[in-house]
């Protein structure tokens, strides 16, 4: 019992009378979750979540990226990376050849999650080509985990007939992930013609009164529409996260 | 073809002959969704959204809660009200004798939507007492759509103990609704342990940097932990809605 | 030359020698703008701007309005005062027999301006009861200056569909004013789909993330749409005297 | 009718009883604006706008540019894109030999509208060289639709004189174009001193408490003179589009 | 094992060969903390943090705020309310006669904690009458903790050599709260004088520029001087605890 | 030496030889300034800053208003409150019979201060009778302490002849102190025209992006002209000390 | 009478009758200040706030600076300028071989203004070396202006004892200009401590919650002193200008 | 006697009869702490707080921190430096020899202080590689100080059973530093799980809602949980400070 967190090997003393009862008790009544020997973080949360961990590149260099990706392929297969710059992913590419690199959302992925059992349609929807890295961020991660993702774009609320051109379209998604910047009214029109629910996210798009996304954050929380949550500025993968938990709970 | 708008008779006017090709086209150009005489606007919602409107009763009077409730009970044999003052529920029961008003959540219903094909569970999860007027909105709206509603309250992360112990609960829930103020960090905390989606409903209890709920809601924006969707603060009835789009959406 | 502001007067002098040149023009050089004896401020106002001068109601006493009222009658044979209170209306009806107060839109008016030469159309659209008080501050205020006020209202964008049906009657408008609270979305909106400039009405219906009305305001002001111009938060009168320079420009 | 979105083939059908009324009055209750084939968005955009579509370069790379700009020239003759650099004006003007690049405003055009009926002219008004990157964007953006822009330079309230005697100038305009930075009291001075109504600009120009341009909007928004519309920061080319609706609208 | 969450049960049951290890391990990899029965929840929260808890009157009525205060009075003999109001304390002293009620700091106490093995002073410094309320709170909340509270009032930054005749004083303190409202100047001098860590408490004293204590706050947070620690605005009874927390450590 | 912090008898005891060098080094390393027994307080404030200690009444009951004044009288023969309330007013009125009290101002006083060697004017300028308490509370202050208080009323921005109307008034002021709300530009054209330096009072007066009078304030601090200092919110008693400070320095 | 402004032209056209008295009238009503041909801008100011134009450097190239340099020479034999970057300053130096260049203030200068009849302490006071290149600012524009700048660095309130060390000096100036980011303390122990009128300068010095300056300016506005005049953030230049017309003024 | 300063000859000028007790009574009443020659501010400050200065490098050029340091070495035989960028730290260390330089927390030191009599533990918890710089920065400042300091990383509240298998070591600590970007939960729930008072540092880690660390900072501010003290966004040093005087004040 090197290390005093197996759980395993502390019941076995127990079984065996090696430790007694009220030690036990005492050693467990701190310890909630243990980790057993050899079974890695990140299977770990597979199974807590459903989902497995993700790399996030921003603050991590080429070698730390690197390495969470190894340890992520080992154990499952495959791996996405998010945040990764072009010249990270140029070094990338050479270590994991089989990986791709998508310069518009900043994803590198290797492989992909085994097909569900039940493939999903989740859209993503936006305004304009300003949105479309925060899109792609979010319907490449979705199509990661083995769902369809149906990209809907260049329909603002400026040019509503455009919009209205693609309603049908956009009923066949389970879930809407509405990507806007500026004013981001975008779900609050979706959330009022479609069913499925809206995932918005709004993004840093725009300038002055935008307030690097805030404003279109705050709109899209106080919609006279329902059935919309929102994520932060800018996080197409935290939307697809959020789809994904709504896809795969059925 | 009185007011212009019926589609119906504007195409069998087309088929007929009577109106040309051309005048119809540029008629319905600007025209997008019509309104067929006799249907209601509520059940066009219900058929749009799946949800019926429900009454916001925050700005207005006895009289006018009155008619919207009476308007809905026709249409739909059922009705709930938002945001009703107990002064108001005190005339509105005399009206509705089948009414019910509960003060904590602050929602008069008249009986209740059908009881769905499949029942699912929504958790309302909340800290402490100071929350319950929010969970209680939400929980209420819930059983109001024929769903089943958990509550499980008084488990605030300064007592972390009490959350864990409830975490096999939580995991029967298809969603859950996470009602949080002060700094607003349950939902982080739950979106780390369990599968399903978490709805972030922050509220304004605390005071000073609180900042009337913006401080938990900006922190649940923010969060470390993926599958989380943010509404308004306060909107207990929003995090409802949005449950029940992801709870029907099968 | 009594009180040495009568540019009249200060003319007469140095035609007729009494007054140096070098003098009369050290006087005049810091003065600007005289007012000659017996034309009183608010013909002035008319003539400068082409609209009376207005009371604003909200810090004065029933004594300080009624006063601010009788002087404007006497010079225009109308009046109109904003931000009345009920109370203070009571009172003011008991002086002014022919005045009129409209409770929704808090304003008193004792007859109107006479009708213009051309009779224009200001459209005033909103989305729910709750933005009628700004609504109709903005709609009798248009009246009042003798030009057409269109009231289109309960057309939120969360239901698109009455809105567009309202599109041919929008059309028929010089200038659009669109009130809007929550997410401010209804400008942009209308901005995409007709002609005329929108002068957009943030009101600060809604709570928490609404900001008192600053939400919709910042979505207004950064909209991807263009033609809108925007007034402070509930300024239903402001946007209406916007409106009547626009109209009356002509 | 290969993808169902076209109007006139579907009366067509309905018309010669290939299409049934019902099937019909389905398709179009969710089809609101059809396109017709080979019809341009961007002539849509005028007869619905009665203004072109313009090329947003912010965000666009000169390929983007180029492309939208031969769209825009092949529809209309002409075309208008703003903040394009310098580096892409020097490209665009080896593709576009008549095109013009303004490095003040950063504005590019080909050509012009076609003179209108009835030339408007706009003042456009400002304090310092430092607003005269924004004033310009107005400025030429009036001129580009074939109207008169009246520039009105160095105007400060800091140094009251200048503006006075700007003030007959200002009188002949129909629409008030006011660009102001720092406290952005330049508005609220004109609107109380001339008639036609008075669209501000905020820029962002100073530091400290200007923030960005959000202090000079909020004064302008506040402004204790009537008949002023505010539009975002720094949005000369908004400021131009609203001005034009304005004239365009008599 | 009727719920399921007695660890001693579970090990019990292990030992004795009733549960398998496997079983065991997967229900105790989710079970953090166990209660055992009979351990009321409050006992523990002594045992973990060395304080008790206390009742939050703010949001609870009087029969809520006696049946917490009967409960604490049964585990540890005295209790501590914070927030009461003067209505609610009058009838909490009928029914808690030897209860004693400050309304400056509305707090309501039931006997104190034991006398500590080392008694130790915390310094409680405030500005003006106006920050009492705030500063009693926290220095009643030490004494009811058993320990020492060093009053020292009337010391603001604008008449210094109050403060500074005071110093021989603060010496003596193992810890300093330091209450100030307005520009919360106080912690940086007392920080830059002497020794003893100093908690700094903003309170919301003041108007405009205040900020209802947000400039406080900020102000003491980017001190020029170290070894201050923050609370939140007027939280007179969070310095408490913390200071507790520091003199108990040792 | 009892106290300990008598400088007067601690040099006694050196001179004398009863003190060691050593010991009253030490002593005085730590002491700055003493206050010799029986004197007050309040006389060493006008000692030190030329100008007594005012009353500052609004978290005062007015028993503590009587005591502060009467050991103000007592020392001065004259004293100032600020922020009384009517109702405080008349009881002090009952107590000091030669006392006076402004409801506009809500000043409190009794008698004043000694007229100056040499008198100066302070110019009090204001828009609206909105600002007039602001304005009163700063005119009064400056008459109590003996100098000439000119006001200037109702010289908004808007309608700027009747500000330009004044400037020769203006011109015989030492300082200007203009109070203003809504977008604050007062200050900044006064500045630009006027030499005496000028102290800017923002007020609260408005709603909406006024802001609680922050956009006021940020204005005034980011105005185009020199020569501005700025004060707090609707502190019209601290511009006047800043003036006094001004005119009492030469 | 060319351009129709110059008051003495018109005054003569009266006098010799060749203008009449109503024409004149109605010229001068809207006329307010005329310029005089050949009476340069910059004389003019220095007639009417007795002080000349300054270049502000910010926004101009080095041929614009150059430029206004160059004019302001010529009429007053001397000139300043700020925010001139040391690129800049070596250019101009070629062109104006006894200008002088400070890089810490970053002010160009060309000789100074005449030494005033009494000439005048400002007291410039900061906390540390960060806060240098704003005191500078200060300093050095208070003697281009002919008057005594006092520098009292390193006294900031984190080491009282420095501050406290220099009261005598700062009791010999007329004004005090207080220099201070992070909590922005200094000005209020300043304003407790010694009699003439302090002028804060808040800094961007500092971090995180130092918010760009924000918190010691709003500190400085909601001081627990009085005496206090506050201008915008990193002022310096607009902090010795307000000094200065305090200081010329008696 | 030449400065005047010195009060140890001040007072054998008293006591030999060469300075009258008037005379020097009034020069000390303004002199409080004096400096005595040769004694120097550093050794000064470890007497009143003791603690060394610490050089803050982030605004000053290498010339300037290496000539700090040497006065500092100089004094106490060890010195430490912040904020120094890795350019400067190469210059130094061909200076210093002896020094070190660590990337991660940006600091330079050269030796370190004395071993305390009691060494006491500081944890210096943190959740990701994000946060690293900080916590390092906190971590080594404790350890210069001579104390333990226990680095506790990577457990963040979305994987909590990595934080609670750590409880055991944090109870070992004295005080614990909690540093956390994002929402900054970790305090939160430290402070509810074990006993030692926590300081809180946020962190600027994150985008969008992050606010540049002002959420996690508000949310640490506003926690459910007691027993937190908070310092400025990123200060890892300033929470070592206080740390320092926390565990050095027994």
């Amino acid at each position: 019992m090197s290390n005093g967190w197996n759980i395993e090997e502390l019941l076995q003393g127990v079984a065996a009378g090696r430790v007694g009862i009220e030690e036990a008790t005492e050693r467990l009544r701190s310890l909630p979750f243990s980790e057993s020997p050899g079974l890695s973080l990140d299977t770990h949360r597979v199974l807590r979540l459903g989902l497995p961990e993700v790399v996030y590149g921003r603050h991590k260099n080429e070698a730390q990226i690197r390495a969470a990706l190894e340890g992520l392929v080992a154990a499952h297969g495959c791996a996405l990376a998010t945040w990764v710059s072009e010249a990270h992913a140029a070094g990338l590419l050479s270590v994991f050849p089989d990986g791709e690199y998508d310069p518009t959302s900043r994803l590198f992925q290797i492989g992909r999650m085994p097909v569900p059992a039940a493939v999903k349609t989740v859209a993503v929807v936006c305004a304009g080509t300003s949105d479309l890295s925060v899109a792609e961020e979010a319907a490449r991660t979705v199509e990661f985990a083995g769902h369809h993702a149906l990209r809907v774009h260049d329909v603002g609320v400026a040019g509503l007939h455009r919009l209205l051109a693609r309603l049908d379209d956009l009923k066949t998604a389970q879930v809407i992930i509405a990507v806007a910047g500026m004013e981001g009214a975008l779900p609050s029109v979706l959330a009022g013609l479609v069913r499925p629910p809206v995932i918005a996210v709004p993004t840093s798009v725009g300038y002055g009164t935008n307030l690097g996304g805030l404003t279109a954050l705050m709109a899209m929380l106080t919609s006279c529409s329902t059935g919309i949550g929102v994520v932060n500025v800018d996080n197409g993968f935290g939307a697809a996260m959020l789809a994904l938990r709504i896809v795969q709970g059925d």
